[in-house]
């Protein structure tokens, strides 16, 4: 089992406004897709799609303020069963995000695709808090030849 | 054993001009930081340096167009011994480069730190050939609070 692993800091920020941007529908079409439905409140499924397929997400633990944990549900083979951790706490005046997408069977090149893109999307709920405006699919920031 | 992975795709280029990005010094100064001297040729050691440390690289692998391999030989306690790899390859207009920054002895911190941080430098390095113009250090994107 392989791991994908992230820490950002959103500027001038506290860990319920990032809180916010993971568990709402505003949040979530305001830094990773704009095709987002579904409830994204603890044990709902929230579909998120983009131009080439997406993702089915079931959170399993919701902590204001701390920690947030998806369970893939749906979507490509090789994110089923994945879990994503998002733990939050405050540094001064910094939000502190550690990311992990956890459970990869192996370190195959759609991996490293993923973990680079996910960089790319947590720059983007970055801006999104920070600023107001983030990036989400379809307007997102091209990595590479697959998106 | 832990490791970063990442995938980039340069567009408009050839494995090449990455190639060349990744063993001259215009090519490091152009897009990781300012301030690198040294040898970046086979068997040689470049230090790479920061606002706060810095890293030295032997180069133990160079396959022009194709491959670069860094053993990290002094900076970070963290990094000491931990291995870098550079794969390039050609798929259309793209070259596709893969990244695997090897070794890590335990998932800390601040191996998630890095590995944004990789990432943020691999979208540099893009810019760099895409466009002529990466954003090393001391210009380089600030990810957290730690830089």
């Amino acid at each position: 089992m392989v791991d994908i692993l992230h820490r950002i800091g959103v500027e001038g920020s506290t860990p319920e406004d990032v809180y916010d941007a993971l568990t709402t529908l505003d949040g979530l079409t305001g830094w990773w897709t704009e095709q987002t439905t579904g409830d994204p409140g603890l044990d709902g499924v929230t579909e998120f799609r983009f131009e080439r397929g997406g993702f089915d997400m079931k959170v399993v633990e919701a902590v204001p303020g701390r920690r947030v944990l998806w369970e893939v549900v749906g979507g490509e083979a090789e994110w089923i069963g994945t879990k994503i951790h998002w733990d939050l706490r405050q540094e001064g005046p910094w939000t502190v995000v550690l990311f992990k997408h956890e459970g990869w069977r192996e370190p195959s090149e759609f991996m490293h695709h993923c973990s680079t893109k996910w960089a790319s999307f947590l720059f983007s709920l970055k801006d999104f808090v920070q600023n107001g405006k983030g990036a989400p699919a379809p307007n997102d920031f091209r990595i590479d030849d697959w998106d």
